[in-house]
């Protein structure tokens, strides 16, 4: 039996229930809010459509309890006006960091043993208090972190070749935030490396745009539609199945790294335990340094925490 | 090849589209709202999403001429703040009128002669009012009207029996909005008459209790979020795969009304021509004066628009 | 976690396989065969698959240790070329039979104690048998029953008036062999009762000659293809979900009745349990004596074990 | 609309209807195969599974005149019973070879203008002949090559790794036969280059044994189960959805290929016109020489035809 908890149903965290339970995914569904009228009114509508779809989700919410035997968090609480206002995810942080203290006491206690998977912003820093505060280990709590930049990555490159973005292969690194990049010496193309192929095709690439593109992935549809839901719930879900099933998939997501002594954005092996074990790909001494810095940021910002 | 086409891409349009590229329904799929950057932003997020996804939706935006060859048009746009205010989806009514009256010509202009499933509200009012401008036929403009409803009735239903609500049979009938009714004589749970059944198993209902339960499904979900998105958006994406597959599947939606000439919800048989045919079914003398009620009702108010 | 294990790869059970696959379904597989290059073989087919498909399903074979902790065990071997000969499936009863007799003490011995469902021949003794035999209770070991016989129902029904198949609601009830019966007094077609709609529509139906075509189904597509599979496999994994996702879904399937003190096809609600209740519903006068008659008959059959 | 036609129902093209249905996929499918009793038995067989299915396909057989306005043509007929005798696809070629010289008219008679994916075998020469006997466009035209080839490198590779064969990149490219190989220049393993990362991982891959295990692939599971269908049927049915969504999906397929004028095992990009067109990769010389003899020997065998 598969269950699924949800900490945080704002547009993230129901468009995730959502996900999986018209894609027949959960089994049970535990959903948890600050606003009860909120979590009521999910689980209604949710309900409603059960009525029309094949498979059948139970559905609870509001109790911390029920965590104990579940498989998969997700934590998805945000406060994504703060984030608006600057266009920054780190001033989301004051609120998140909030919450987390409110609520990992709370996963603590209900004996909760599975494995964690957090949207939130700041998303590296959020991650690393969540594994500490609750005392899970740091393969069962990680972060979607650069998963959804590198899908971005994919979807800007592959929008230069008119090629799909399940072809392009490679990564954003580092923060899910302002000191990521993209690791453009490993970014294929249709198979062919990236920087070459561009040349070949008589194409004169301005990396750094493409990178601000990618960047700023987040913000331009912050700007258009107020929040990110679609993108970001994909990737949740794709990791959560990976872990159920115990893929062993090679994902980017952000994790701990021991040489940083930090969550940062990476490439991992997803599996039964969560992450399985770190997945270090080669880089350029630029993008070394790059990652280098990235990580400095994060944990330059956590210990304000 | 399966195109789709989406005016009016707030919660309900936009979660439509959502479902429609997580589950790979859409081949194609056409998005337009008076909000450019919403569009764009909307665009932008479904795409980071399937770099993630095994299947490809190509998704386009804000291209009425694109809508010559779509298969499927879902007809969204609304203004659900109007009906907050006043619990009524009347309230609606002077919006989305002027907002049919903009789309129709434009609609019709295209060259578009699939089939339009509209969500709006006041549903039975604007999908007749939607039939009758753009000149498509009766068969292909339909509303979701009390299918919604009809989900609504099978969740309350099943829960007072602890049942699976698929297993719940019969119909919410007439309008979606205030005059709609259950029509328990044809109510089953688990194949037994709900009547009957409750009283076997000593459970005393209050049909009135539950019919407004029922009818006020949408407001008590819109009280929590501030609008509503899964159930309706399930339902409508329901009728649209049975017009693509030519399913003949049966199923209460808004349709033409003959007798009293007015859109109202009732069961009709969903093929590839959209409504195949109507398919009346039993009533007692007190559901028909219902039912005769709220034709009334809609065609009252259809006539001030 | 969902853990399937499934005994008998033949033509039933690999299609459960490659269903519960290639929906991403489960997350982890156990195929266990007497045949052990056909273990390998399905194995390895699935395994190919898996690189094209967006889920991943861990596949183990021929360990019935695995067995443990396994949520929903199918057992679907058979000897169809016994059936095949004559059209009846008891002469499948000895291979079988001889089967249970062999894996029962295995299934016993591995801790097992999830849900079986049974898609041998004949269903109904061979469930029972099963059921004895293993030590586990009543409610954990079902079989698939009349579950496809009601499917064929429903498909032989829906052809004569071109309605959706879905949309015939009604049981086929008894043996899944020829003691079966189709209950005709709660047929409805688009919640019509079949009998007097058929009439007003001006159909003179031969209910004997449906019943046989019904009762034959099996038969029809065995002299085509050699066997059976999509039917049948699509409903044992339609009553795993249900299972596994505790949906309360009413279904007819094998299971026991208390009065008849025999495994039969009626309906049932399916949930966490296995069976979670019969679910008996009214039947004529006629109907009863059929149905006490098919029982007998299971009866008689099975006091030859 | 979705419709696919699918000539050849055995353990192949039955798969790719079950998985078209399943998935509800396919709004309408047409069976052709030269058993009509086998015809008459799968369609039964499938429409005892819509009752089950959420999703709705139409069925129908043997009528070639239904391929007018197919989308998507799988060709699947074939004689494993030959190439189970000597271990090599050739030996399929005298019954396909036939079975094109039979079926080639009556496509080209129905006006059939879609895209065919042919996985028949000789998968290399029987593509070709087919293209060029029913005058459709090279583009129109392909066959799954060595699409299975390399998912069964993906499988082997990833076992030597523990990874997830769908983290594995590169390509089985040449004949879908013996005169294949794999090009192992570009293969990845969770990003890392194979050849480096072996050997960092301390293991002393043995290429020629690697590379037999896959070309044996299709063999071992022959041996086993008397027939390959959950591998091939899955590739074709991806094939299939990148062609309908206009994926540009890029795979590698049995294409047509300019400089040695021979369909041949490359990778191609997949769209709505079937092969957009080929994108070659980098080889190692010793790489292109084998292509170029895998190509000779595609050739010279097709010249016997």
């Amino acid at each position: 039996m598969r269950k699924f908890g949800i900490i945080g149903i704002g547009h993230v965290g129901v468009t995730i229930a959502y996900t999986l339970v018209t894609k027949g995914i959960a089994d049970e569904l535990i959903l948890i809010d600050n606003n009860e009228g909120k979590a009521i009114a999910e689980q209604l509508d949710l309900e409603d459509a059960q009525a029309r779809l094949d498979t059948t989700t139970q559905i609870k919410i509001q109790d911390y309890s029920e965590l104990k035997d579940v498989d998969i968090l997700f934590l998805t609480a945000g406060k994504i006006d703060a984030a608006k206002e600057t266009g920054n995810r780190w001033a989301e942080f004051e609120f998140t960091n909030a919450m987390v203290k409110e609520v990992a006491p709370k996963i603590k206690k209900s004996g909760f043993d599975g494995v964690v998977i957090d949207t939130t912003n700041p998303c590296d820093a959020i991650t690393q208090y969540l594994q500490k505060s609750t005392g899970l280990s740091q393969q069962q709590v990680f972060g979607t972190g650069t998963f959804l930049d590198t899908a971005r990555m994919q979807r800007v490159v592959a929008k230069q070749f008119n090629v799909n973005s399940k072809n392009i292969a490679g990564y954003t690194l580092g923060e899910h935030g302002d000191s990521q990049f993209v690791a453009w010496s490993g970014v294929t193309v249709n198979s062919h490396p990236l920087v070459e192929f561009a040349k070949q095709q008589g194409k004169d690439l301005d990396y750094t745009a493409l990178e601000e593109e990618i960047r700023k992935g987040g913000w331009s549809v912050y700007q258009g539609k107020g929040y990110t839901s679609y993108g970001i719930a994909t990737c949740a879900v794709k990791l959560a199945e990976a872990v159920l099933s115990n893929a062993q998939l090679e994902c980017p997501v952000s994790c701990y790294d021991k040489e940083f002594d930090t969550y940062i954005g990476q490439p991992a092996v997803i599996g039964k335990n969560g992450i399985e074990y770190v997945n270090p790909v080669a880089l350029t001494d630029d993008e070394k340094a790059k990652f280098k810095n990235s990580a400095e940021t994060i944990k330059s910002k956590f210990s304000t925490m």
